[in-house]
């Protein structure tokens, strides 16, 4: 354990990565995304038991123009945090979240969501990566060492209360208890089952496609996941190589990014039904949770999954009580940190609804991969269904990137919430300043 | 008519109003804000016919903190209208809006919510102050003078054509044109009813919410509107006071600001309900559809409005479908400007749904009875049970403010959009370098 420490500092840093220049990422909505970081890091004047600096790293992760708003907007909650003893931080994350989403004069920008909310996150995972270093722990065990009541308490249930009280989150941790100790067991031994997106970019040629939609499977993938939206024929077109790539036993989901209204999403998805699909995603806007539940009760059999836009508890609760998915799509940065993670794995729980977290992203899959392990061990209990999104680039940015073997997470060893790029990545794709961007590269 | 121009420049400036000084503008959820606006002007090499430079000026609003972050996201637009061609630029402000809603990089920020629509509805604004003060009309005239297909061709129905499609919107504002002659007539004559909040900040005493609110009714106002939702006695007497000061007569409304969670909001408004509520606004969080449904059955017949937090159209497509609102109050500073609240206009005509705008804040009053004037003329085409909000406060620092008599919005006749400040108002507001700040104020 570290010694007494105080916040010192919040750094951000604008960090993008020039993806647009290969397509990587390219989907209905987004032709041309920059993978982007407003890259936090909360120093303390203290030091670990190792003798480095006790700090926490987290990011909010966008896709280009406007990284520098969001960068502006964490810098904007410094004087939450500096100045703040380290031990009653770490010892009231809860209070902590709660006290950044009740700063009246912040939360008129919101409330509690888009950019104000996302530069609330960022600082939120810095602390919990900061906290569960500082135990020395990986952060999804720092989580599985708390006592119900421990969990129960970051959470705000403001404005969720009547999907879900404290008490009722309280039985449904503790029902979660018998068994924990061998599914932690199975994880360690098995992991999280992963898909992956890697192979369906829309701005990829077929062959291309082809090629990566055959190897994922043959790496172990159980599904794998193509962006649709565009031309009806090439959907139609692209679903066809990659079924033949995959053969009938790898699931096979659509991600339309949001691109079709309502009625035009329930005859697009139905046309291409026959190519049995595992989930239909964003097929319409994120906000539209009577839209989805027309959408899902439209398309069935087919699964609908959405959630990477998802901007808050409030929503993910209505999503639930109105039917409007089949699959929730967390995600480590676009919501108010890790407690309100917690709010919707909560919710999703006591609805009975699959997670299978979005991590298309920078850092994304090294983040979110804490919730699911911390799911599977104590909230729902169960990996049953669910599978993690991985990416496979940019994880080389990453001290302690994930590890995907046989298509499957690894449990993380190392200690926090695995947000820590490599101080040479940042300084290189720092913008506009940063040499990958000096050389030539355009935002 | 002026001469061919070009937009040379977008400056932004942060500035801040000191009202919690006073408690001004307190309430449930915000007790110490300070009016801000993230102000913003388009400046042209153009001049208007009487020799005064063309460029055009908006807003956005916020309540202090952060306001420098809306200033960031507003300066991140400034490559999209810089360099345009005016005449081209106010021939087509649907594809302005529609561009800008479509940038797919700053997208990923919102969608279409929080800072980043904010700041888009601030510059689609200021191109409407633009194009309205280049025709040298007021914005509303400039709208009436639209035919209904150039208004249809103003709005984004992405995300919405499930309710509302172009071919419905133009048969929605055909069938307003008999009798709009005698309506604008109506409206020059005797002006817009109007309601006024500034008796009942949740920061002043029993005596001076007394004497507001008795001086309110004497104006002629025909409704005042209390804050309520911290000590319901206090509520109760309040209400009260209140009901005591105004008479039978006059509406009585309250406002919670989103401070409470469901079931809470049925029990409270309930136990006000017998002084006769005129509504009860936002009584949860703003983005709870279903929430809002369920309190508007609960409270029944205690009307329900809600709005100024909604942030985007496709919320307000669903509070619509959902039933969950009788009346929604437009913002003209929170979505993505003229355009967007032209479809929430429709939307709400389409439904039935009276309008009553929100415009407690900085510049709104002046912004958004351009809005309502219209509607009353070519959308909806009636009045009846609608009121735009009026807080007497700040007005002084706009050039052109709004005139209530007798509890009524006359026809402003200035050209543009009202939103302009004097310039002295905003050197002194400048925050934090004007002289209001340096002489000790803080934010």
């Amino acid at each position: 354990m570290a010694t007494a420490a105080t916040i010192t500092g919040l750094d951000v840093v604008d960090v993008r990565f020039p993806t647009s220049r290969f397509l990587d990422g390219s989907d209905a909505m987004n032709p041309d995304p920059d993978y982007s970081a407003a890259y936090v890091v909360l120093r303390t004047d203290g030091d670990r038991a190792d003798g480095s600096p006790l700090d926490g790293h987290a990011l909010a992760f966008t896709i280009g123009r406007g990284n520098d708003v969001q960068v502006a907007a964490i810098r904007a909650l410094e004087h939450h945090v500096v100045g703040r003893d380290v031990d009653e931080l770490a010892a009231d994350l809860g209070g902590l979240a709660r006290g950044l989403a009740r700063d009246s004069q912040f939360r008129w920008l919101g409330p509690e969501k888009g950019i104000a909310h996302m530069a609330l996150g960022a600082v939120v995972n810095a602390a919990w990566d900061l906290a569960s270093r500082r135990a020395e722990l990986p952060l999804w065990r720092f989580l599985v060492e708390m006592t119900p009541e421990q969990i129960v308490a970051l959470v705000d249930f403001r404005h969720i209360s009547d999907a879900l009280s404290p008490d009722q989150a309280l039985d449904l941790l503790r029902a979660a208890a018998p068994g924990r100790a061998a599914r932690l067991a199975d994880l360690e031994t098995n992991g999280y089952p992963a898909y992956t997106t890697g192979a369906g970019w829309l701005g990829y040629d077929d062959a291309k496609l082809e090629r990566l939609a055959a190897e994922a499977a043959a790496r172990g993938y159980r599904q794998v996941k193509l962006k649709v939206g565009a031309d009806p024929a090439a959907d139609e077109r692209r679903l066809r190589i990659a079924r033949g790539a995959i053969g009938p036993d790898v699931g096979l989901a659509v991600d339309a990014n949001q691109i079709w209204d309502v009625d035009e999403a329930i005859a697009r998805v139905n046309a291409l039904a026959h190519h049995d699909l595992a989930w239909i995603e964003e097929p319409t806007s994120p906000d539209d949770v009577l839209g989805h539940a027309r959408i899902r009760a439209g398309v069935s059999p087919v699964p609908v999954a959405t959630g990477e836009h998802m901007h808050n508890r409030v929503m993910a609760k209505q999503f639930l009580q109105a039917g409007a998915l089949d699959v929730l799509q967390i995600d480590a940065a676009r919501v108010g940190g890790v407690n309100e993670n917690l709010a919707m794995l909560l919710l999703a729980a006591a609805f009975g609804v699959r997670v299978c977290p979005h991590a298309g992203g920078v850092g994304l899959c090294e983040m979110v991969q804490h919730l699911s392990f911390f799911d599977a061990v104590a909230v729902s209990g169960t990996t049953e269904g669910r599978m993690i999104e991985h990416v496979d680039h940019l994880h080389e940015h990453f001290v302690d990137p994930v590890t995907v073997v046989d298509g499957r997470y690894l449990l993380p060893t190392g200690h926090g919430l695995n947000g820590r790029m490599h101080q040479e990545s940042i300084d290189r794709h720092r913008f506009p300043d940063g040499a990958e961007w000096r050389a030539g590269g355009a935002s």
